[in-house]
């Protein structure tokens, strides 16, 4: 045996991981950034000094509560959840990682839908099935049953609302996968806050059901906290892949010190929502444009012309979208997060320059 | 098929994980904290302030750095890395398990040795190949190799300076494992700071080698902040596995704050590293303990007694240390982090009358 060189080295790697590309995220420095579904809006700046105080307080030097109990009940709390049946992650990413590892695959995902559904199993070496949306993006339970049964998926991941097309899917069509998928099904409640529907209230009813929230979108993206809950059963054995320190100390505190403002979080969300109404009301009225209703903090729209040359040049007026154009069903599509009114106004208006 | 009843919906969960206990931190709450190699020492107030300052400025609405590019540089200019050759981790944890998903198993691990390797080893579902230190808790270089060989190890984690014995492995055995193992050799270096002893300087000699760091245990253990330094081949992989936005905003704007501050965290190194000569100094000194020299900040050391009543004892009067009693090589050893002075007096005083 002998030293490999550095070239050699990665021989090592397992093949799945050697064929992927890392994920990439945009990076550019703009002056309007609405790609990332963000909330626009900072907390208070007498709610900014109340967290710079609970900072100065924190004893950085110590570990973080393995168990986060504090962080658990404010978010039981705030959303109705039951602390005991909850596991936190470092953003829901952690934990649609720890549903993988525990499940294994295949993973059925519905296409399109949030990409590191996929990307995640592809990077943890399990294979993934996907099922197309039918024509409205609503789900095909029918397919989804079918090829859940055939190739024996062990998770099914479903956002609802999905990104990045802005529907949920519908209720029935939901049912029907959670009575009939011998798999754990995902219901990926990310943008909650702007729907106001939810399949919490089926926990006790469909224990292959997990539910995952977020912090991200209402306010505390920079946090990493993802939300899990489902059947004491499963919380159990996911709590064993579970890191034991993943959420830390600062996250924590500041998390349990912004839901004490609960009327904050919602008058932002308040006003996000009548700006989405506000935005697709107008992009409505554009010609050569179709938009998608959304119950998001996002609308997804579709341009007649070719939509990277209309995210390009967007970009080079400083506001930063999402382009989903490739062939298939997102063919000229483009996503972009409700921002501040006035970041919609000057979207909008540019939009309209681009697009006249 | 049929809905599965809460009991039943395990079965859908792979078995390695479904035999796995999950990992146990002792939550006991205690008037003296030595189990855990947490810095006691928090930061001046000035400091702290200064840190409160910078969390009011933090724009938590917003997604964090995913490449962590400005932390990345104040911890290479703080330890002579290379941001380019830089993971980080959700602490060591993370990149622990980025290693073993991007390597695979077999994993081997000296023993004693720090568990978490074989604990995530376990949870990603591989195998784990053990090799017994020798009688000095120095590594058989020799065994490591023919195992390694033998069981086609594609991973070995070597802790230097080892946790929980407290000593480094002598540079012959690590090299002679370097020159020799067709495997990715891990040398964790989580008590660096504690020994000034370092493999970085190799890292070009060895591309197959990966070397980890962290700031918990110079006085930042709150933040999770892991360090991985290898082959750019090697990074480059294993950010195709890292999560996005794996560290969060806070962690990321505090740890560049606090690593402005080298001369406090220096000086606290300095007088850790002095109470440890003076703990270990006056613990030689007792009746029925052995002690064994460490390069850490903590010591392990084995009574004549049984340890785990030792153990209850100290716990009794507000002292929490670690119990590594079990039958084996580490039969009647417990381990006690360095605390400040005034904790290190306690705990040598309630020994020695529980000894006595």
């Amino acid at each position: 045996m002998r030293i490999k060189p550095t070239k050699e080295i990665t021989r090592l790697i397992r093949p799945q991981v050697r064929k992927l590309a890392a994920y990439h995220v945009d990076e550019t420095s703009v002056r309007i950034k609405l790609d990332a579904m963000e909330n626009p809006f900072l907390m208070p700046i007498a709610v900014r000094r109340e967290m710079a105080e609970v900072v100065r307080k924190t004893p950085i030097n110590l570990y973080p509560d393995p168990s986060a109990k504090e962080v658990k009940k404010s978010i039981a709390s705030f959303w109705k959840m039951k602390p005991e049946q909850m596991i936190l992650g470092n953003g829901s990413d952690e934990l649609i990682q720890a549903i993988i590892l525990a499940f294994g695959g295949p993973v059925l995902v519905p296409v399109p839908t949030f990409a590191m559904y996929e990307i995640t199993s592809r990077a943890l070496a399990q294979s993934v099935v996907t099922v197309p949306l039918d024509d409205d993006f609503d789900l095909d339970a029918d397919l989804v049953i079918r090829k859940a049964k055939e190739r024996k998926a062990k998770v099914i991941f479903l956002a609802c609302p999905n990104n990045p097309t802005g529907n949920r899917f519908s209720d029935t069509a939901i049912r029907k996968v959670l009575d009939n998928a011998n798999a754990a099904v995902v219901i990926d409640e990310a943008y909650y806050s702007f729907s106001g529907k939810t399949w919490l209230l089926l926990l006790k009813k469909y224990p292959n059901m997990i539910v995952l929230r977020t912090l991200s979108k209402i306010g505390f993206a920079g946090l990493r906290i993802g939300v899990l809950t489902a059947s004491q059963a499963i919380v159990d054995e996911l709590n064993k892949i579970r890191l034991p320190y993943n959420i830390n100390s600062l996250s924590q505190a500041i998390a349990i010190t912004a839901l004490t403002h609960k009327n904050v979080i919602n008058r932002q969300i308040s006003l996000l929502i009548s700006e989405r109404e506000r935005l697709y009301n107008a992009l409505s009225k554009l010609r050569n444009i179709m938009v998608y209703p959304s119950e998001t903090n996002f609308i997804m729209f579709r341009t007649a012309a070719d939509a990277s040359d209309v995210h390009r040049k967007l970009k080079q007026a400083g506001i930063l979208i999402k382009s989903l154009n490739k062939p298939g069903p997102l063919k000229n599509c483009l996503r972009v997060t409700i921002g501040t009114p006035e970041q919609n106004n000057e979207f909008l208006k540019r939009l309209k320059i681009i697009l006249a």
